[in-house]
């Protein structure tokens, strides 16, 4: 159980702006933990990120005054504090609707396990799906999904259904207790539950800022 | 071959900050497209997309004088407008480069051809993968990658390869002349050529910021 007193306090003097960057402030310190270095200079984290120094300095001075001049970053606390900030710590649990290619994809990644949260199993309708196990993890029948969520204290659902299938899925999940949906649907979910969080991923969005910038781009002077 | 002059013109008016929000509308319209609607009001599309009328009719009124009062907004000829200036009538040509689960994934959605992006095919270095196909597509030994490129005039590469295989497999698809790469590969490519365009997908980042909010909405009074 982590200070609650203290967390909120953090929480309120960091604005929204510098919460936003912080993940990834989070996966660039994850990789120096990786490659042993201990402590790091806002000069040395800027030309890895390429952001400015004073950016740097900016936004992790709102969150305890370490970094003390000549001496850098110390790496693992610094990187312990955005988690603690950004949730991590939380011990958040999950569970994957939909067990097709993207379900199995995100399943199979350390993406879970490294922000604390962990993927208590899959479900799927199609019966030749149901029982069987990837990277370790059991594919469940769907109608047992709102059981299963309050039976195992599930926080966070991860919809990976046909976009048909979205909207009576999340019903399943909030009766289960689910406060966090992490929607690959393909459509804007609408949650009425104010305490239930829904962050949409809209791949096709990404894929046309590649296009849009790649057009500019082919305009400009070789 | 669509008029350039007039999609230049139209570029330069239309302010960075609206063209990010393009793509949602395109997704909308799109939907409004299958639904069989002809015409749409901003009143209507605000209560839809959760915006205010006032910044679709700002946003829309970006490129062209349309939306008569009264009248609502040409739905196709919206859409159709959107999709000239972020680039889905340029007829690009991709690859996705590694054919395990998200590779697979991505390959059996309708999200390339819907923004007028063709996938050729898909490579991947195991040799039990190679020559089977994926939803209609083959997928190619990776040592062809810069040739394949070059014969096909592959625009895109989508990289859905393990981190370490990335930075390699980029310099393949460069100089196989790909202008643009949709990077999976969870970590940031570092790409000096300025006529290569690369959009970063970071999943983990977005699992933080559920993690965040759910933490923050977790705290309100109930």
């Amino acid at each position: 159980m982590k200070d609650e007193t203290t967390s909120d306090l953090v929480q309120k003097d960091v604005p929204a702006a510098v919460i936003k960057r912080l993940p990834r402030y989070h996966r660039y310190l994850g990789e120096l933990i990786k490659s042993g270095k201990e402590r790091i200079s806002s000069a040395e984290l800027s030309h890895m990120m390429g952001v400015t120094a004073s950016q740097i300095r900016q936004d992790l001075n709102c969150f305890g005054g370490f970094g003390q001049q000549g001496y850098g970053y110390p790496v693992r606390y610094v990187y312990d504090k955005i988690s603690d900030l950004l949730g991590t710590s939380e011990g958040y649990r999950a569970v994957i609707v939909g067990a097709g290619n993207l379900g199995r994809a995100l399943a199979s990644t350390h993406m879970f396990e490294r922000r604390g949260v962990t993927i208590l199993g899959l479900f799927d309708n199609k019966p030749w799906v149901v029982g069987t196990v990837i990277h370790g993890l059991s594919v469940y029948a769907s109608d047992g999904l709102t059981d299963f969520c309050k039976n195992n204290k599930v926080d966070i659902g991860v919809l990976t259904v046909p976009k048909e299938a979205a909207a009576d899925v999340t019903k399943q999940l909030i009766a289960g207790g689910v406060r966090g949906i992490w929607n690959f649907a393909n459509m804007e979910l609408s949650v009425t539950e104010p305490t239930v969080t829904v962050e949409n991923i809209h791949l096709g969005d990404s894929l046309m800022n590649l296009c849009y910038q790649m057009k500019v781009n082919g305009k400009l002077p070789e």
